[in-house]
């Protein structure tokens, strides 16, 4: 097959192998050799070809799911069987049923240790996921079903709190705390009539959050 | 007088004429030699005996600023007319009353755009914050005055919230909207019971950023 003939199949070729390695052995340890050496057929320069350094395939890796998303929410949003509330939770869900972006999600936390991983994951998540939430919070406004009357600092707090508050640093050792963590975000989010935590999704969102920092040495939750 | 006769005072004066300067030209565009020329029988070899750098004499103005409001806490707990919920409001109108301290606030928000100060602000606000507030939200568990079950989160979530999300990036860009996103943290915040943000608490805190954002040109509250 000449080189390029597909360029498309080549960069998912990568993409895959690059995503399987990331998570068997994390993403500081895989190198592009690595990678070279589970495609079998393509050189270190054929990958170079298609992406500039490891932190290219990790930058697409982490867009293909954010695109991922996007299109579950975009679906979503076209149903016409659910109401404001129903949608939002269906999205969480979505996230959470997400294995692919689960396992990516626990390869990249380790990297927020980094000051600029870490700002610019932050940036994302005041700047970009509010507005993935704020259509549906606004659609729940309209139909009654999520009556609040903060919508923007909903969205904003469950972008920074699902993510940046439940994860990293601040996450508690135990699963116990855990979900008591989530319980409390649950309470201050029915405060404001966002009631979108009911107890399935504080179950399914506990178990989602135990398996991703178990993954993190030294956070690891247990009952 | 000899050089190191008083090194105390010495330092205090650097410290004093650099906090001036930080003020007045902001922190970026203060040199060593402003400062040198400020105090004027000081020479620059002088300043670095006491401080290796320009950010060490921050540093040493950021600690300084928090020994005080240690020292403010350990008196506010030692009061015995006020409960754990009065004692809470009491130490945020402390901080909220040291001008000192909002004018060096002023200075530094814009450092949190590097992403290692970021970094280094976010745990602090993750790890020593939240000790500062949480034997006063115990307290007040302890005489009823503040029910909560979620005393941690509760302490938690001010450092974070109270710092990252009415500051930086997530800061609204007219006062009417600053007010808001504070009652909606009180809102949230009554329903975990933790009652703290009374309307005159709700208005001071309002009126304390208002004044810290204005100085941030990106972002500059107005009515």
């Amino acid at each position: 097959m000449a080189r390029n003939a597909h360029p498309e199949v080549t960069e998912r070729r990568i993409l895959e192998a690059a995503r399987e390695l990331f998570t068997e052995k994390g993403y500081e340890k895989t190198s592009i050799q690595n990678i070279v050496d589970r495609l079998g057929n393509l050189s270190k320069g054929a990958i170079y070809h298609h992406f500039t350094s490891k932190e290219a395939i990790l930058d697409k890796l982490n867009d293909t799911d954010w695109d991922y998303s996007q299109a579950a929410r975009d679906r979503i949003m076209a149903r016409t069987d659910l109401n404001g509330l129903e949608k939002m939770r269906e999205l969480f869900k979505v996230t959470i049923d997400n294995k692919d972006h689960r396992k990516l999600n626990e390869v990249t936390i380790p990297l927020l240790d980094d000051p600029t991983t870490l700002a610019s994951s932050l940036n994302f998540w005041a700047a970009e996921l509010p507005k993935h939430w704020l259509p549906i919070i606004e659609e729940g406004m309209r139909d009654g079903s999520i009556p609040t009357e903060y919508p923007q600092e909903a969205a904003e707090l469950i972008s920074l709190l699902a993510n940046y508050w439940l994860l990293t640093r601040f996450c508690p050792p135990t699963r116990a705390e855990l979900r008591h963590r989530i319980q409390c975000l649950a309470t201050m989010l029915n405060a404001i009539n966002v009631p979108v935590f009911d107890d399935e999704l504080i179950r399914q969102t506990c178990d989602f959050y135990a398996q991703l920092n178990a993954q993190n040495p030294e956070q690891t939750p247990h009952d």
